[in-house]
């Protein structure tokens, strides 16, 4: 039986390979700029620190293989991962909570790049309401479930509101047909199995930093 | 003997524990906001999914004891947990590569009440070095080690360069006196043993949030 999916294999990634990839990615594109058109897992592991072994085995479930000696062709490698990782298709999304990173995520144009075209805000506030950051429109929230069902069609929402918020509009955002959530609060939300959560706790990696730089010695 | 530091004790703690204490924080914060004076092991546990036994632990590594029955007294926990985390101390950085991330990130004034206070932007650009974002002054990236040793002293760096520029940028923050890097590109970047490297790749986070709603049913 020939299977229709060419990604059928990715099901099966588990999540500390999936998480290395672009790590991997983003050291061939490096070596692209160099003028190579080779790299093996052997230079990839000297730079990145994991092992040839452990990067041949994540490499294997993406849809590439390697030539002996040679090693995999670059520009196919990076092909295909930037296919394998999602950043070449559109992934619409809406952002709630248009506060101080909220409205840095929007005008964080990068997240384009990689695959998040964020099409809509929703805030509560008068003053941000009917207004456009990197010409992204924001709305009022209460507007969230008709729009995102007639129109806008988003698959993920990125939640920036206040962290004694987080729950409930996280709970709206479901109720509004979305899938995934991209939680930068750092309230830990539940969500429904079928939901995909994503927690991005930028503050909680400056806790981690804090406290090892106290720990140095001075 | 007695210990001069209130957190001599701190050095312990595992980093899944110390990244946990940023959870307690927002859920304890929400219920004083509700009107809660008390709160349990137990009832953090319902809300957070994780076991009333690790967060009794966790907190242990912190210098607060709850009383039986009552269990912890919130406004003192706030205290003690936002002390304990370095969200009350003022952290001097800077920001490398003033681009999309980067200009968001100086623009986030969120990340001041968490104790990161982000005092200049240096970037190569003719269009942006003498600028300021958020009051912050941008200036050239060759002035970075007089002006870091002169006026600035900053200890961490926050790195949103191109990646492929990540290593000789970070190489070049450590020769100016940076002991922390906050390194937001893809880029495995290499440091030495007594500076702290902290990763928040927000791409890879994006990719494992792609890769697992490709898996949902439809």
């Amino acid at each position: 039986m020939v299977e229709s999916s060419p990604y059928q294999h990715q099901r099966n990634i588990p999540e500390p390979a999936l998480r290395r990839l672009p790590w991997y990615l983003a050291y061939i594109k490096l070596m692209k700029k160099q003028g190579e058109s080779y790299v093996s897992s052997t230079q990839i592991a000297k730079k990145i620190n994991v092992s040839p072994t452990q990067i041949a085995k994540d490499l294997s479930y993406v849809n590439i293989s390697g030539k002996t000696r040679v090693g995999y062709e670059i520009d196919q490698l990076i092909d295909v991962l930037e296919e394998f990782l999602g950043f070449r298709f559109v992934h619409k999304a809406v952002l709630f909570g248009v506060g101080s990173l909220g409205a840095a995520l929007l005008a964080d144009s990068g997240l384009e790049q990689y695959g998040l075209k964020i099409l809509a805000g929703f805030d509560i506030r008068d003053e941000i309401v009917n207004t456009k950051i990197n010409n992204i429109p924001i709305y009022h929230t209460d507007e969230f479930i008709e729009k995102n069902q007639k129109t806008i069609k988003a698959e993920i929402g990125v939640l920036t509101v206040p962290a004694d918020i987080a729950q409930q509009t996280a709970d709206y955002l479901i109720e509004g047909g979305i899938r995934g959530i991209w939680n930068f609060t750092p309230f830990r939300i539940r969500v429904p199995e079928d939901i995909v959560l994503q927690n991005t706790s930028i503050y909680a990696h400056l806790a981690v930093m804090f406290n090892r730089l106290k720990q140095l010695p001075k």
